[in-house]
Formats: structure tokens, sequence, C-alpha cells
């Protein structure tokens, strides 16, 4: 149709790694549909205290929600279906997910109590939203089910890669199927939306099976007790886990709710070995020690996991000591390294003998190195390069690499920058409004509310609050009391700051002007003023001050 | 004489990274005497909020300070002599370092207006403290003037380390007195205690010599601007980039305070080779663009140091685009990933190359990887290893290792661990009080004190304080008034919290009993459950609950 466009738009995870969330567009300007794909979460971080993760924020859409047509998930991890529960019931749009990735999300629902239409459907099915020609692709990647999908549209075809990787032998699942994207280099394809997590690393990520073999030598090769800590959602891996643990006739023992949760949606869709059995927890500490094997969350060092909790002794089932083994199947997340060394220690502590993947072949990522990269650019042969999922310096890495690579023009786009990817060739045409929302307790707030802004400062200097009686004539009628917190009782001779601040705040309010002390505003300023001045004094920082007035007769 | 024990004691450095403290006494239980090696700090992280430095506690030495004798540095890294200025004034005791160590000593005691009895020595000094008699022996590290301390008493010699590696072409200053290394071992050295930092990498850590090549190589191939970030205290990587510079005929500036502070020390005690000049600021934004190089801080992601105001097109002199190079000849200090890829990521934004150690040599480490370790255990030939300096994976990788190497015993202490050398075998007699202080502000307080937990809280949950004026009656003589921070100011409804705070709080107030209303901590406690549970409600969070009482008339 005259005016028809086809629209590209990240609104997150271009420019960061997290929380992907992608639209795409067709039609013309005034009757213009959408898809999304994926919709996922960030994990807060020391740098957002106190916010448990933060999404998308899905305004530029929700202002048009009419002309959303589906929610397509491409995989089951949190940073693709994370934040499904929270916003896909503000979308009224039908969600698309094959069945392991539903089940995940189902779960995910329950939870919340939310409901959305969501629709199974098969690997590699095929399917439609108005004018967009949908069709997973299947791909291998550290999860099951991972899909591609392939987005069919009359003004050209662009294949959306979700994650993945080139794995030549899955433990679980099927492999790439390269026919299919062979298949889309021969028809043509307009333009690749792709991965960009591993660009800056050469060679290939390596295979499952590979780990596995390793995993099945280094287990049997040790003495005591052993845990492997791995992501869960990482069935493959949980399987080979397993197998190695089968085959040092090892009886496996869950540890933590992640863990036990995906083997048990894995085990719903029909995804586990049938002889896969485990023991419990309290029965497993009756095991002679090499008869056991703990399969355990908290890779990534997180105190309340089930590993951390052994490391502290704290564990009411489990106890590792000397001669014991933990092997970190996983790998280390950037920004998790002062916690999972500290976890490490901790086992060290106890006797323990860490391994991890700088010492033996025990973990492999799940995102396309260089010679993936190429190998998938070969195959669909892109004319353009989108490259996504990935913080600046991966997207401007992969947009480099892709223009060796035979592509016409890559463009790496951040959230929020809108590419029209066709008639004519992609540009950026518009910056639209993206941002994130923060889930800080039961309330999602938009990115830079105060309430984060205030727990920075607090956490670095504390709050002083005073509350001042004021009595009709102006004069207090009490005297101030003041309340710290976060800061310290006594100064440096030991004396008590609360009373120093209290006198600093009744002289600063005598020295108000009568009239002036009827104006509460007038008040807190001055209070506040000579309030922080005295701390700075005393203590060398600045506190938040909080004034609290009561006007009594 | 009959008695004598010659003892080591590790307050700070042993199970952690940093802010090292060595006690070594001899004598008699009840004449002992002692003398400390290095008195260092951590930096406060993520999981100190507001804590600037942390210093270990020296309380233990601090009750018995007239026995202690001396306190000698080994080398001018922070996590060496950054508590300085904090502690040896309290020992009364005479400090003793080589002239570049003790040029930044003496820089830090101005800034803190400190004074203390600083004894400049010559490298390979000799020199006696009570029954200690003490040498210095020239080592390689990241840093000018590294030293080894040789302890000999008369039960036998321990050579301190410090920190080394063995540099074979080091660019500036002398190279490894192996001589002196394989003298000790000749005479029969007892013990060893020794730097475990890099213990867990095999190889050897290079050579500086290397990597001035490898600069000089690397910032001629660059078209346009060059920024080259590193550790200021690397002196020898600070020449080695002015003479890449120069080698490619660019001007060198200096940006950042540290690194104009190391060039002034190092000039002053005679280090820095006469030619080095540098150009301004100012001066050099008119520089073309292939003829300037900016040496800069902030290789960590520091968000106020030069290269981090770069990145945000912030600094008042300096402006990076498009073609122009960023060197980070560097290394990532676990915990700092978030910072420093977030740096990088701006830096890229604005079109930056940025080149780290991952995809050129431009850093080598200033520790040993294990082929050194295993050649000074060859050299200096200990009886028994102690291993310090190290995480707790660290050390015991150590002690196993230098089991291998043909020491007889090796003990890995942690921080407060009393170790007998001599006579007998080592062993761990006591575990003497040790612990953390953490600089708030301007005062010194001790590890979990309750500003820093409360400010932990604060970052998670914020604050909220109530104020209520309670006249004679029992009556409040005024509405509740309440102060929120870090929380939110509406609730998911949109309604404002405050008020149905304050109402609560009103209303549990009210249900007390009159002769309760007398008692503060009664009414505080019925409030704060009050306020807290209604916090719960309206947010799904917890926050810190003040209750400030004014008694009027």
């Amino acid at each position: 149709m005259a005016g028809d466009e086809l629209l590209f738009l990240p609104l997150g995870g271009s420019g960061e790694i997290g929380m992907n969330m992608n639209l795409y567009g067709f039609g013309p300007p005034k009757a213009r549909r959408w898809i999304m794909i994926d919709c996922g979460v960030l994990f807060g971080d020391h740098t957002t205290p106190g916010i448990d993760l933060i999404c998308p924020d899905p305004a530029y859409i929700l202002d048009q929600k009419e002309n959303l047509l589906a929610l397509v998930l491409t995989h089951g991890h949190e940073d693709h279906i994370g934040a499904v529960a929270l916003i896909a019931p503000m979308l009224d749009c039908p969600v698309y997910a094959t069945p392991f990735t539903a089940a995940l999300v189902r779960r995910k629902l329950e939870e919340a109590g939310a409901n959305i239409d969501l629709r199974v459907l098969d690997i590699s099915a095929r399917f439609r939203a108005g004018p967009f020609d949908l069709e997973f692709v299947t791909l291998t990647h550290s999860i099951p089910e991972p899909n591609g999908v392939i987005v069919r549209t009359p003004l050209g075809t662009v294949l959306h890669t979700g994650d993945w990787k080139i794995d030549p032998e899955p433990t679980l699942g099927p492999v790439t199927d390269d026919a299919a994207l062979r298949g889309l280099g021969d028809q043509g394809l307009l333009a690749m939306v792709c991965d960009s997590t591993n660009v800056l690393s050469s060679g290939e990520s390596g295979s499952e099976m590979r780990v596995k073999e390793s995993l099945i030598e280094l287990i049997a090769a040790q003495p005591a007790r052993v845990a492997v800590t791995t992501f869960a959602s990482n069935v493959s891996r949980v399987v080979s886990i397993c197998e190695a643990a089968a085959a040092s006739d090892r009886s496996v023992c869950l540890l933590g709710r992640s863990m036990r949760r995906i083997v048990e949606a894995s085990r719903e869709v029909g995804l586990l070995p049938e002889k896969l059995s485990f023991v419990e927890p309290e029965e497993a500490g009756y095991l002679p020690r090499d008869k056991v094997l703990y399969l355990c969350t908290g890779s990534q060092g997180e105190p309340r996991a089930a590993l951390a909790r052994i490391a502290r002794d704290d564990h009411r089932d489990v106890t590792l000591n000397e001669g014991d083994t933990v092997i970190f199947s996983s790998k280390i997340i950037p920004g998790n390294e002062r916690e999972i060394y500290s976890l490490q220690n901790d086992l060290v502590d106890l006797g323990v003998h860490v391994i991890t993947e700088k010492d033996h072949f025990v973990h492999v990522s799940g995102h396309p190195c260089r010679d993936e990269l190429k190998k998938m650019y070969e195959w669909a042969r892109p004319k353009y390069a989108i490259p996504v999922h990935g913080e600046a310096r991966h997207l401007e890495a992969h947009a480099d690499f892709a223009l060796t690579l035979g592509v016409k023009d890559a463009i790496a786009p951040r959230n929020g920058d809108l590419i029209r990817l066709a008639p004519g060739a992609p540009e950026i045409i518009d910056e639209t409004p993206s941002g994130r929302l923060f889930l800080d307790g039961a309330l999602l707030l938009p990115e830079g509310s105060s309430p984060l802004r205030e727990r920075r400062k607090l956490s670095y200097g504390g709050v002083v609050t005073v509350a001042l009686a004021i009595d009709d004539d102006g004069d207090l009628a009490a005297p101030a009391a003041v309340a710290i917190a976060g800061a310290p009782a006594l100064d440096a001779g030991g004396d008590p700051i609360g009373p120093a601040l209290a006198e600093a705040a009744e002289e600063a309010f005598g020295h108000l002007a009568r009239k002036k002390r009827d104006d509460d505003e007038a008040v807190e300023i001055a209070v506040q003023r000579a309030v922080r001045t005295k701390m700075v004094d005393l203590w060398g920082k600045r506190p938040i001050v909080g004034v609290l007035i009561n006007r009594v007769p």
C-alpha cells in the first residue's frame, strides 16, 4: 500500500544488557500497527538501592495499544520475559510463546495474580498478526526452546535472532535450524536484528556436550561431597550435571527454589529425561559423602541462595567441609565479582575445594562469539545489520564487524531510536520517548523518581529529623526533639550529637523574627541550615535534614 | 634469652586484598617488643555506603604501644601507607620509609594536618629497632622503590616481601636484588611472609619494557587525539606513556589531581627524567589533534575523575570525539566492572575508539604469578611459607603451591592469627582481637557500628518520621506531622501517603490507654508499628520509622 513503512524500535536492551523489548511497526504513518518481541527485566544493583527489578517504560506503545497486535516471546530468560507479568496485562494483546517459555510465564502470572491471553505455539510455528507473517526459527542457546523470529512483511523480511549461539552438539533439544536460515538468505533477507553480547570475544562459545564430558570426568575425580552451582534456566546443563552425578554413582539433591521450579517446568513440558530422580535435602545428609551431589542456586553470590547459606554454614540440611568440592559451572556476570569472590572465600574457609571456569572447562556461554556471528551472517545474508542486545561498546563493535561480513549498512540503535527499515535505506527517523520503570516495593516508579534519589543520599549521609512544637505566640512549647538515623550518635570527643543538634535548631529558631515564626517554610529553612551546618562541624558530612512542625495552642 | 619467641601477627591484608598491616614481635611473653610493617587502607565500596576508607583496627598494638619500636613502610601504595596519617600519630613510634614513599606520606600528613617522626632511609638500608635487625631489599613492582624487609632476630630471619613481581626489564629503577635473596637462602631463611595476589595466575606477570614498546607502537598508529589512563602511582608506566607520546611527536597533558601529585613527588626525589615536560590543559586544546596525548586518572571508572568527566563531555578543557582514542593502560579491579564499562560505553557513544588490555598489550600486573613465585622460593629457600596479601582463596592456594616448592610447612593466616615462628615449628598460638575501622566523615568508627547498618537499611527502605505533640492531658495538641524520605509520596492509586500515615499514627495513639500515653517508649512502639504496617500496605516495603514526641503544656 502506498505510504507503508516497516519500522523497528528497541525500547530496551539496546545500549544495555538486559530488559529486552523490541517493537516492529508496519503500515502508513496514520494506520501503523505493531508487534512487540520480548518483554524483559534488568535486576537492580548497588546503583539502584532497594530496587528489585527494572523494566523498559512501555509508554510509547501503551499510548496506542489498540494498534499493538501481539507480544512474541523468543525464550524464557528473565531479560526477555521478566516483565511480562508486570507489563503484558496493560498491553491487552495476545502473547505468543513456545511450551517451555509459556510454562515459565504461567508461573510468573500465577505469582503476580495477573492474567493475559497466553497462546502456546509449537517450535517452528508460523502465525499471523495483522500485516506481520511470523515464524519461529529454532536456534541454540543456554535455555530450552530458543527461537529466532522471522518477521515477513510486504516490504521485506527481518530476522529477529533473539539470543543464540551455534552449539553443534546441544545435549538437549535440536541443533540450529541452519536450513531455515540459509533459506532466508536465498529468498533475500532485508535485515537481521541480532544479539551482540559476545561480539568482543573471538572464536566460538563452545558446546554443551564438551562441558558435559568435562563435568563427568571432573566429578568422578572428587573424593567427597560435590556441590555444583549453575544458572537454573540452563536445563541442558542441569541434565548434564545429573548425568555426571549418575556416572559417578551419586544421587542428586536439588537446592534452591528456582532450581526446583525449573526442573518442575521442564518436566511439565516433557523436556526432562524420564529417568532423572532426586533425593530430598534431609535424606541427602545421610548418604556417604562420595554418593551425593548437590545441584544448587547461587552462582552469582546471591546472599540468600542455597550456596551462600551453605558457605555461611547456615543451611538447615547441608554441611560442606574439608575435602568437599564446589564447582561453579557458570560465569561471573559483570558487577557480581565481589559477592562471588566473597562466597568462594567463605567456602575456602570451610576447607572446601572451589573449582571455577578459570580452573577447568565447566562452562560455555550461550551467546555467539565472532566466528559464530560470521557463520550466521553467511547463512542469512541480511542486507542490513541492526545490532541489539548489548551495551554501546558491543553494539558499535558488532556494527563494525557486520560491515566486514558483507552487509550493505549497519545501524546500532539505542533504546528509543525509531528506525525505518523500508522503504529506502534504513535510517533513524525519530527518537521516541523511552526510559525505565523501577519496581520499588509494589510500585512501578519512573526512572529518576525521588525515592531512589533520596535513598542514595540517605545511604551516604543518613538523616536527621527535628520536631518543633510552636505555640500561638511563636514560642517553642517544648524543647526541639531530634531523631538521627544513619549518622553517628557521638562526636569525636564522645559527646552526644543529638542534644547539640537540638540546641542548634532552637538557636536558629530563636534568631528568627517573630513574624517569620508563623511561616513553616521559613522555620524549616532556617532550622535545616543550622542543623546541617552543625552536623558538618561535628561529623564532616551532610545528612538529609527534615523539620517537622506541630502548631500547638 | 630463655623464653624468647619470634611472632608474626597480620592485622590487615590476610583474608582480604587491601589495608595491609603486619606486626612482628620478639622477646619473652612479658617483655615482648614489636615492629609494624605497613599501615594501609581499603577503599569503601557499595557494601559500605558513605564510607571512604577502611583501615585495620590497631587496638591490639595501641594497648601496648610503649612496646612498638617502629613502623616500616615497604612502598607507597594506598593499601600499604593509606592509613599512616590516621593511625601513625597514635602509635608514637618512628616511621621508616625510602625517599619516594616518604614523599607520598609527607603529602598525606600535610593534608591531614598530622605529624609523625618520619625517617627517610636509602633503598637497601640496614637499620635496627630493638631486637630487630632490619634491612630493605630491592624488588620490582608497579610503583617506585618497592622494598622487601629482611627481619633478622636472634631466633632466625624472616623475609617480609611486601608487594613484588620479577620484572626482568623495569623501565625505571633497579632490577630485583636477587643476589640478596639468594644470600638469604644461603644463610638459611626461617620464613617468608609473601604476597599472594596473583597466585591463581600461571606464568609471569610480564615486563614494563614490553608494555612500553607496545604503547609506542599503538600510540603511533592513532590518527587523532589520544587519552591514556593508568594508575598514577605507576611512575614507570607514566614515564613510558610520556616517552611513547614523544616518539609520536605528541605533547603530554596531565589530567587529574593524583596524576599531577605523583609526577610532582617523583620529580621531588629525582625519579623523573629531566627532559619530561607537560602542556597545560587549556593549551592542549589548541594543539592539532594528532599532537596531543592526555594522561589521565579514572581508569577504574571513578565518576569524578578526569576521564569520566571527559566521557560525560563535562570537562572544562578537554573534548574527545569521533576518531579519538582512549587507552586503558590498566586492569579492572574486581568490583569496578559496572563503573568501568559504563565509562567505556559513554566514550563509545562519543565516537571514541576504546582500547583495553583485552584488545592490546597495554598493561602488566605488579604482582607475582606462579612462575615468579617459584623463582622467589628457589632464591630465598624459606623453611616456612606464610602467605599474606590475599583473600582466603589466594592464601590457601599459595600455601598449597609453596608446599610443592620445598617449604617444610605453610601457614595461611587470617587477620588476628598470632603465629609463633620460633622456637619450634610455626603455629597459630592465639587469635587476637582484630577488626576494621571505618572512616565515616571525620570519625573513625568501629566495624558494624550503627550508622553504617542504618544507612544500609535506609538505602533499601527509606525513613518515615512522625512528630507528635502531646499535652498534659495525654491528648494530641496538634495533628501528627509526618516526614518521608526515600519512600514514595503517592500510593498505587495516586493518593498521598503522608496523610494516611499521619492518620495511622493518630489512630494508634488514640487506642493507647491514657496512662500509657505518658510513657514515651510505649507511644513510640505503638506508633512505629502502626506506621510500618500502613507503609507495608501502601508500598510493600518496611522503612525505618522514627517517632519524635514533644510534651507540651
